[in-house]
């Protein structure tokens, strides 16, 4: 039997985007359809198939060390995009302001998905769902400048809801519309005595 | 907070081995250290950036299917060898006859870690845990060349104590001897309703 199993879960992606200077902001522009390569998307400043390590991972690395690059995508869900709007008291979030790469709907507890999913298009392209993505400020601070006395919510209304990082496990185009099946490996709860 | 914390759990590697020809047999030979390159072990023929895909994910992709290599190590536990040596009613199972990359000694319920969690040697090196790697007939060939009438009860025998399949995420020496810290994702239950 093998260990990683078609789910009957699917989401339609609603959003891509590419990511351009992640040192000035975060921003993300809308695309209509992107190849994703082993790298990521191109173009994206998240992509490597390397990154140098950042801060998210000190505990592991000195920052600045060469490892294997699992942040290449922010994937996250138009379900808890609205809730962390609702939390904001926004009517709306733009996913461009979060430097999001894919915004897929029908997932429910996005964000939870289990470490090691995978996420496949019907070009056959699978991502690779590392853990879920732990909100910071800066989104925040892209927020502020549209909807002044937002932005420092942002942080707390996206714990749990700030989707997952990921990275590319097979190449292939994805597009606005495609529809991702979820292939879940096991979920024993190791509890360790 | 990080998504990614360093546990209270850490192992000793007690074995270190290259397997050659997959096609004949999985049988692995013992190493005293080994560099892990992004590519896995070197002289492994399960080493690879990429590698065809296997019958093993034939529910997501063609056989021969190029994707990324998540399997270029075995790693399993000397308490669950144990448990499999006993359960095939003999006094010592060869982690070479499994094709076993690593051998480690003091992580409990091994091979229930959870998808996502890191190894990390004193060297810095690091391996993602990819997921439980389940049993096929393979080695119970190779153990029945040198324990007739044994072999047939290996895949039963093995089953949830067969060790993960993981990957390098940074590159570095693994030594025997060499503590290795468990880093654990979050584990909540994605319980969607």
């Amino acid at each position: 039997m093998p260990a990683l199993k078609p789910s009957e879960y699917s989401a339609r992606i609603t959003w891509l985007g590419v990511a351009g200077d992640s040192s000035r902001d975060l921003r993300a522009e809308r695309r209509a359809q992107i190849f994703a390569s082993y790298a990521g998307f191109e173009g994206d400043c998240h992509a490597g198939l390397t990154r140098a390590s950042c801060v998210r991972v000190t505990a592991q690395h000195l920052k600045g060390t060469e490892i294997r690059n699992t942040r290449q995508l922010s994937i996250l869900s138009v379900e808890e995009l609205a809730q962390i709007a609702a939390a904001m008291e926004l009517a709306h979030l733009d996913p461009g302001a979060l430097g999001a790469s894919i915004v897929l709907e029908g997932i429910p507890d996005f964000s939870h998905v289990p470490p090691s999913s995978r996420l496949q298009a019907p070009s056959g392209a699978s991502l690779v769902i590392d853990m879920e993505n732990r909100p910071c400020v800066l989104p925040g601070r892209v927020i502020e400048e549209r909807h002044p006395g937002h932005g420092p919510r942002f942080k707390s209304a996206a714990r749990g809801r700030r989707g997952v990082t990921a990275w590319v496990e097979r190449e292939g185009i994805l597009q606005l519309g495609d529809r991702l099946r979820l292939h879940l490996p096991d979920q024993p709860v190791w509890a360790p005595v």
